[in-house]
């Protein structure tokens, strides 16, 4: 570690007292979300019962439905992984962190929708380090005027970050350059694009596997925000803390059997709203007049990493700075590296094979978000103003989806020359 | 701030000395601009006079002209600033710190000149952050084998840079993504890119105003070269005090009269030569055989930050680094989050709605200039060869520039598709 | 330096104990290259008896001879370089680097062949970043927990990495633009393109012979890993003292005379190969499948630097990091910044002209490289999952160039507008 040690290190000594007793402020972020579970039923009343048929509503419900869910199933995940010991315990966690992306995706692909699935990576890799990064860095430093945190972990993640950005810029420049070639001579086909994403996403996914052995094994101490602890864990005891404070109980972990069941029942549920939700993004966005890009890049984005939002928000308004910036970027690596790889192998079984060519403003948006999170993460420390930069960058970026109309990247001036 | 308050932040220690007693070496750089302002009248006769009629004769004394005019504007606004307090006189200076160079552009637009408009803000922000960087790093490393200055303070401009970059890349971006589409289907029309380009300009100027929130108020100390002063207000008493040791007599700040009046009178004077520079451009550049392009990203950008350019030159064979990145980063991101927006808004005063999208070099120019500054600034510390560095950079874009012909974006293959 | 001399340093008090007395280990990764010598005489065979003519043989053979000849080269030019003095030596070092490639690459050009020219000057590039550098970062890595070096000279060589990248992406930026042009406007023509490259390859050159003068004369304790002695004279007496282990003999230096006739002698046979091995690509890259661009990409440059490899892994492994990268990252920088130019240079020699653009993906992967490397180089320490990082994207890249059919820049869709 280069910065050896800061005694300040994650505000451990200054966060303690304002935070201890400040229930005025800390209100505000509560994630009061599970008075939102009252959407499940009427979401599934909208689907079944045909005088309330509106695909618009039943799109906007089951969005609001999940959210909650989503926040269920991290917390079960959580409860599991303490039971299972720091390695199994830490895969699971950093396996089902995006479960509720991954299964909307899955029933998008299952019907065939690889726009929105490819939209919908891209806005949780950007919404995850522009707007969640954006929002924790804003919301702490309003509070706090520096926070500091660990740049070498944070490092680690913005490196892994820039070699996924370089995968997914790599099926567009074959397919930008193999078009100019006919294809007699070997140019542009959708088969060679498709096996040239394979050999990607099996890089890609490979680059996971050995970066959890790296960060859950042989340098597990580097992620850990206090001695022998690593950040997953703690982030786990952290929110479990600040769920008792807002219940007005102390800290109990669940058994297995209610941390399983209470897994397996969220998951149930948000598979089932999903379904509701996929089905309706057609007709609700057109009556919406949102492009497909926009519902996927922005609302399914910000829908599914809802519950990691607030999370990451509240810590960072704790001064745990760590732990924030490790369920931001992380989440958006885990996009990228284990879950854009998964959802092409997913593909095959659906036998529609989707492959990891994104048009060039997703490229662009990518590839933007993470140097500019890579410059303001660098120097270990963040400020109300770094907050407010990211978040004016994912304005930005939000702007040109809601501008654009629906491209796609077999269309147009790229198809294969003649 | 990450490196422990160095004790030789900024040379304090090492400067003095060598600095104090060199004259030799300092009548080098000295700003003796004024004996420019002879070409002021020269403008006039050959502007006004039919006997002298010659466009491009005009054109160069109007460029040599502005300069020394840009270096009183300069200096007046100063010493109103100091008279102003710290908070109003730096809002002042932040604010008419390129007000030569937006009176330039606010005279060609009101011609329709919008290419020579945004080739001046692209040549505005390279040759500041190359150019003028450079040459003082340059010229400070051939007298001091290391100078430091605060990265914290040049990280954060680096980053709002690199937002900026980031937002002067969408038009462009959406313009080749929509032009792919029919417009029946929601393809580009050059509403839709000023509906865009409207939208970044806002994000783009409320970023800007809450920037210098961030570096007036919440955060000042950051930009504090010495305990308790800003940069602005430093740079200005530096500057003054240099001058006053040119001039062989004391320091002795300006009457609020005097400074009002001198700014009122030089304004006057560059808006005047401004008009005849812009009236000459077009005849002038075709008998040079420049192209528009070229004109704007390289003669006018440098007329214009002319000032600017000795100032910081001095200021970093002074070894006061701090002072010197703060002028030419600082003037950089102002041209991209104050100007450009400001440019934009004024166009509609104009009847002649200018959008945001700059030619692929422009924006390729722009983005390699902030990628390399960013990496030469992240360390804190610059030598002789960093200078270098830079200014190779802007050679390879000035020949970009010289050999490029004038491309018009809404020209060639970028056209809607039918 | 902005890290305060901190004491394990390239690790000079954790290496020695480890590697004195683990013959073990090392011997995994002992240069056992010259038995590779024996197929010289093959290729000469295969070259000169006709019963044997087969060119697909011919360049497997040729590829494997050039390898140790090459290392010869190495050997002879730092035993000459230690007579020279420090001056005259480590030019003579920096020149002659990549003096295989040069050749390879200077008989490709007088067959013509700009494509595998120009697809050798980028796989050199990026095969000595990603490829030489993450082995060494992962060798390192798997024996030393955390490997550190001098970051303010890692910074000054990726910043001259950025530059090169920037100016090698001009070309391709040109022709974009000026193509949308009719020729009559001033639209792209192939005299151009030279002309840009010319200008170009000017400033690079003298941006070279300056980092010289910075690196070899007022900077030079910068790139002392230990006080006196520059890395170019370390890295010679470093591998001199292992390969004096292997033989079981003490260091001699070889005398003048020796030096320079191996010199000869070896550059001479590496002359000879070269033209077998240039003579044969084309019949053998269709018989094997590959196109011209991943042969230039991958084969070429591998061979070209399979010495440089094998003593940066193997000085990575003694935890020798600022030797071993000075040797991945130095010798990218020569190939961009001096053996780019010599070879346009050249090519009005063969009369052939060759200009400096580059295909997308070329200059794609050279900018991701850079970007990369820039980012796992900033924080002056390294660990086995940045090894392995770097070698993920040469991974993705290699399969870009497998997948890629040949695209010559001047056809397609980049002609000359009419």
């Amino acid at each position: 570690m280069t910065s050896p040690t800061t005694p300040s290190d994650s505000g451990h000594t200054s966060a303690p007292a304002p935070e201890g007793h400040a229930p005025r402020r800390r209100s505000w972020f509560k994630p009061r979300l599970d008075w939102l579970l009252v959407f499940v039923p009427i979401a599934i009343v909208l689907r079944f019962v045909p005088a309330f048929d509106n695909p618009t509503a039943l799109f906007v419900v089951s969005c609001i439905a999940i959210i909650p869910l989503a926040g269920w199933m991290g917390r079960a995940t959580e409860h599991l992984a303490e039971h299972l010991g720091q390695g199994v315990g830490g895969l699971l966690n950093a396996t089902f962190g995006n479960a509720a992306e991954l299964i909307i995706a899955l029933f998008a692909l299952s019907k065939g929708l690889t726009g929105v699935v490819k939209a919908s990576i891209t806005g949780s890799i950007i919404g995850n380090i522009l707007l969640v990064l954006g929002l924790s860095f804003l919301a702490g430093g309003l509070k706090f005027r520096r926070q500091e945190f660990n740049r070498v972990a944070a490092g680690v993640s913005a490196t892994a970050l820039t070699l996924a950005a370089i995968a997914l810029i790599i099926p567009s420049v074959f397919h930008q350059a193999a078009a100019l070639v006919p294809v007699a001579a070997g140019g542009w086909t959708p088969e060679k694009e498709q096996g040239l994403s394979l050999a990607i996403a099996v890089v890609l996914f490979l680059t996971y596997a050995l970066t959890l052995v790296f960060s859950l094994v042989t340098h597990r101490e580097l992620f850990g925000a206090e001695d022998g602890k690593d950040v997953a864990r703690e982030a786990g005891e952290e929110l479990t803390r600040m769920e008792a404070e807002q219940h007005g109980h102390g800290h109990k972990p669940w058994s297995v059997g209610k941390a399983a069941g209470v897994l397996v029942g969220a998951t149930a549920f948000v598979a089932l709203i999903s379904e509701f939700l996929v089905g309706a993004i057609e007709s609700a966005r057109e009556s919406l007049g949102l492009t497909e890009v926009f519902v996927g890049v922005i609302v399914v984005a910000i829908i599914g990493n809802a519950a990691e939002h607030s999370s990451a928000i509240l810590l960072a308004v704790r001064n745990k700075m760590d732990i924030s910036i490790g369920i931001a970027v992380g989440s958006s690596l885990q996009i990228a590296l284990f879950v854009a790889p998964v959802l092409l192998f997913a593909s095959y079984l659906f036998g529609q094979p989707m492959n990891l060519e994104f048009t060039i403003p997703e490229v662009v948006a990518v590839v933007a978000s993470i140097i500019i999170v890579e410059q303001i993460a660098s120097d270990g420390e963040s400020n109300w103003i770094e907050g407010l930069q990211l978040l004016s960058v994912y304005a930005v970026l939000a702007i040109l989806f809601y501008f654009l109309p629906d491209v796609h990247p077999a269309a147009g001036a790229h198809t294969p020359a003649h």
